[in-house]
């Protein structure tokens, strides 16, 4: 199967698109709603919980591992990969790749959490594909909770897109990566406030991206993936919201367990 | 010492509380910043939290503890009273009596977290106690990343907060209960949306109060508190934000530890 895993909610962003791009293969999806959010926690915190999120797929049959979560893909991958040996995702490096491939003035926005903002993960990556990007990034704390809450189109979110992207359409950049999985909920807002001209990814469409070509290139991992459309959902804490916002993301009814951690 | 928990760094305006209304008692203070927040989460996982961080105070030597989350105290007050024999407080009881000593028309309001709200315990003790009571409530659930981000000046907090206290104003209440640790440090922008003509009780004076008032009664539980203006702060994940709100609420440098829960 392939295990994904995210703070929350916001990773089924990333089960969508992964959905789209390879139908059939069998999911596990690992939400730990018990400790969300992780953007606003130390790097150390969110480490440990990645571990323990990994370690529980991989006890439940996982043979890839996604880490939807882009706060846990900026500060807690090289811990995941040098103490599990098999194919780790992260959603960092495919939405690098997609801003320079479809950049042309190399002017790259990037917003965030304030623990995945505050690693400086994207910037370091852009500028080691890439030296002559100039790449400006800011935290937007506030857009999580207020997906959260479903405040998808009030004018009070609309106000505070505008405030967080301020400083980056000043600096008139052409590519903003949304460098959360909350974030491509909010597109619409986003690209109105930033601007038409400006290119946005959606770092779960890249990694969905990614994996299908990695299967492609590696068959003997693909061919322990099991393909019965099944999908199984494991959150540390049973919410009405997450029922309510999962179902609304995958357009089906889903089967919810709960598991301590 | 008195043992106090919170979900993470609102139950430090309760600790204010205490300091002004009693001074020279030592304390012990546990905020869980590493799962918080706890008001989008279900009754069952936070009474498990609120079971771990008494254990925690009471290993750590604290002889009568303080929820001073409202989430806490609405749904594990009764777990934590049946399973540890120490003075337990919480901040709900206190709230409710000021409110009804202070409401002159009965029309009470009262505001918190999703979960606070939803456990219904506020118009249950306020009807206990007065049953012509008319009680209004409504979940404000982005009041507290509002606060946990420092936008408490900000035109979009005073629409967000308008917004949530619509309800209420068109009820005509005369008195406004904040019903999470975060809402004082927004009570000037609450009063000035719910109007001049409303009492706001704010909880964490309210339970300070009535520890006092205990400890006066209870002579043998007073003997065994000792007094040497001592605080120590422990938080299951440090972050510079904790840091910098603990020092502004308290107006004073803080040692802070980490533990893990």
């Amino acid at each position: 199967m392939i295990g994904i895993f995210d703070s929350g909610i916001g990773g089924l962003t990333t089960v969508r698109a992964i959905i789209e791009t390879m139908p059939g293969y069998d999911l596990i999806y690992f939400g730990d709603t018990a400790r969300t959010p992780y953007g606003t926690k130390s790097r150390k915190t969110v480490i440990r919980y990645a571990i323990e999120n990994t370690e529980f797929l991989i006890k439940k049959g996982a043979k890839i591992i996604v880490m939807a979560c882009n706060t846990a893909s900026s500060v807690a991958t090289e811990a995941i990969k040098e103490r599990y040996d098999l194919p780790i995702f992260e959603v960092i490096s495919p939405a690098v790749d997609l801003a320079i491939a479809s950049s042309r003035g190399m002017q790259i926005g990037v917003i965030g959490t304030r623990a995945t903002i505050k690693s400086g993960i994207y910037e370091k990556k852009i500028l080691e594909k890439n030296g002559a990007a100039k790449v400006f990034s800011t935290p937007c704390p506030l857009l999580v909770p207020l997906v959260e809450e479903g405040w998808v189109t009030k004018p009070e979110t609309a106000m505070i897109v505008k405030k967080y992207l301020h400083p980056l359409k000043t600096r008139q950049i052409d590519t903003l990566i949304l460098g959360c999985t909350h974030y491509p909920i909010l597109k619409a807002v986003i690209q109105r406030k930033i601007g038409r001209q400006v290119t946005i990814i959606d770092s779960s469409v890249a990694v969905s991206k990614t994996i299908k070509t990695y299967l492609g290139e590696h068959p003997e991992i693909e061919a322990v993936l099991s393909k019965n459309s099944r999908m199984d959902f494991f959150v540390s804490d049973i919410t009405t919201q997450f029922e309510k916002t999962a179902e609304s993301a995958l357009k089906r009814k889903i089967a919810l367990s709960h598991v301590e951690i």
